[in-house]
């Protein structure tokens, strides 16, 4: 099996473009994913299982059912602007051949419906946040790079690493010929942050010529924090991070 | 080689349903499955070997061999009901792509002899049980739910987290387009629970429209120790489950 | 890659017999697997890789090179018995996985060559051994195990569990409809074990109808030893065994 | 993908020799490939990413961005002597199979092109170095162990572990019927060393027969520095290397 796409339909689009958001660093890709996804009525139209994913389940107490999951949303625009192919889900890959395998299943249906461009989207971890949280780009090439700066106002250049889906989506867009951006935002990131995601949506948005509407997106950042929850999860994040910075190994 | 199957029969079944009853919590889904097959005649037509199962063997003082091996075997119906793919087996597979693999298998060959609603069975593990145990069910949809809720009085949806196999037969079902109910009945969970698989049996028999005779589950509870006890296991189990779950990662 | 066999020639053999011979407790297996091949004038016909096999090289003052590998070859009678089959390298493979896939490799060679058993050599780890070791056997069936038990007087059936590949080959080879039994013989296990060798060959000469020169056994054992030596891994045997003993887990 | 090789162009070579440069122990194989790419004008033809890399990214101030990736470069010369590819790259993979994997890929693409030698660089670590760094040889063969012995005055044959791809070129070379040979130079090992590249390039050009200014081997040098620096990896090395060895297990 290793990684598994199962589609439900196969959509024709304009010239899309891939957003990532699974989850992450203060869930800015993940809250920002969901809320694009309910705002602009993102019709589901594959689901994704990899072996990597942790085997449980997880059930609520009105009967739901939760596994390790990811899914794939498109949005058709009428306005005539590029449609968007949204990458959801509840969960990285454990491990690292997993990870690498499902960037690559995504980047190949992406690429197959035509997309030339990934965007992905992420928060950066800090102590604190005061004012307005900075943003980070970095980007597969110069064009993309300055497109990325020009987004949201201050954007500076990111230095330094970047881990899992985030990093890898761009790292692996630019072997394969596609462009490909990467937005962080100033995160304390152990909880879902509606502050860090409307800035990643608002970039979205500008860089799609798109409009959306923000008032919402506390809404989509408590739907976040309540399937955390239900997971028991939320306190362990911070850890969690800590211990996959500290497993990092660059083998020589 | 990672799962492979070797089929002796491949038999022609009458809307089946599969039983998974692999070892677990209680070993509730194990000794049913045992019970069942005994009680039912059930006839043995795959084995199956995982490259993930432990590479040792064990030896019994006469002369018997065991292997970590699954199995699966099938009951024909002469009363009209619906038939029975049962999966036993002795070991669940040691990692996470491992547990995929070979559930997935078990859900191809499932599918492949008509198979369209999946039950698993498991134990919910418990400081201790006083009068008659609780039962919690979870499902793949919500007409399997409510039906599995009706199966024993007192039914309750089950909220939390089911892992390994038993939880990933209904995720997996669900991503298939397979109805799939799990139900967990409470234990103490250190040892074959005769109480706890009686009641499960109870459920499969009433699901079923099967006669099953129960007074024959302390024989099979005890046969399942046996087979633990050679494999000199039964005292580590509840330390295995907790490391397990410590083990626990959802990965962002 | 994982495990890949190259061959340099495909011998027409008389009902081969496969006799594994890799490092294990005693080395009794590796020890007389030598022996057979420089006794009865083996030749080499194919080599094993497996990417579950450490990834180091190790240097001889002389220039000698050796990198982890397992070796197959062939032994052809002119006395009208049953050729051999023989199994012999400097290692097994580092995981669970890489074991069932080596062992699944080389049965389906032993296999495409005529070989309908398969017999597997060990030591049983002993705080020491006074006068003649004992034996034990283990086989798929009663037939296999009743001869296996008449080679040397005295053999008991084996009780316990048989880690590693020694028990894998049987275990896999009950799956096959291959028949395999197991001779392990009581040794210290630090070091190669020449009076351990000498017995498990004895039973291999008795139960094939060969005659082979037991004299040389110290060289034989004496040479394994070198190349433990010049591995700089004799010391650590124990230990590894016992590391390897308690990362048994029986997983439920 | 496992590891998936991307060309932009398939040279045809004059009998090339493939030069393995990825970093190790003193980078002397990195610095080594670098200077050669530079030096020679060594042209890119093919990138390649294995799973088994860490799934991280690395951003520099100027919007650099690098993943973990190996390049394949080649030479063609002028002057009628054998051509080279280059194996370049900024990490090994991460896993005992990934790098079997990435070199078994490698000598594919090597073999492909033509190549029947292909030679390993590497560093020999020591407490201290004083004066001429000593040199050591090792080799699938004795035509080749010779060769290699004479390339350098006072390069004695290696004794002793070769870990990672250094020794992994050879072993498996041997196995495809390719001539290889190891060439390791003291080094404390720690940092880029110049020193010690610099005698490695220099039998190198000697084997090839090439004119190699080593005046810049300095400035390869510090670009290897600063892509280590730029991934906040130098102080660790020493530790990895330690962990490494530690890490041995010859699996009996």
């Amino acid at each position: 099996m290793v990684c598994s796409v199962a589609f439900t339909e196969k959509p024709q689009l304009n010239d899309p473009v891939l957003i990532e958001g699974l989850p992450g660093i203060g869930f800015v890709a993940n809250v920002s994913a969901l809320h694009l996804i309910s705002e602009l009525h993102g019709r589901k139209f594959a689901e994704i299982v990899s072996s990597s994913f942790q085997d449980f389940a997880v059930l609520t107490a009105d009967g739901g059912w939760s596994s390790p999951l990811n899914e794939l949303y498109y949005v058709k625009r009428s306005d005539g602007g590029r449609d968007l192919v949204i990458w959801y889900g509840n969960t990285q890959a454990l491990t690292t051949p997993g990870q690498y395998e499902l960037c690559g299943k995504v980047l190949d249906v992406a690429q197959e419906l035509g997309c030339r461009v990934a965007v992905s989207l992420g928060g950066f971890k800090r102590e604190e946040v005061k004012g307005a949280p900075g943003v980070y780009a970095a980007a597969t090439d110069e064009v993309s790079l300055k497109e990325a700066l020009g987004l949201v106002t201050g954007t500076r250049v990111m230095v330094g690493h970047i881990f899992g889906v985030a990093g890898l989506v761009v790292g692996l867009s630019r072997l394969r010929g596609l462009a490909s951006f990467a937005l962080l935002v100033d995160t304390v990131g152990l909880y879902p942050d509606p502050v860090a995601s409307k800035v990643a949506l608002q970039a979205v948005a500008k860089y799609l010529g798109l409009v959306v509407d923000l008032s919402g997106v506390e809404g989509s950042t408590n739907q976040t924090k309540k399937m955390l929850e239900s997971f028991g999860l939320v306190r362990n994040i911070a850890d969690e991070k800590k211990k996959e910075e500290e497993a990092l190994r660059w083998f020589i």
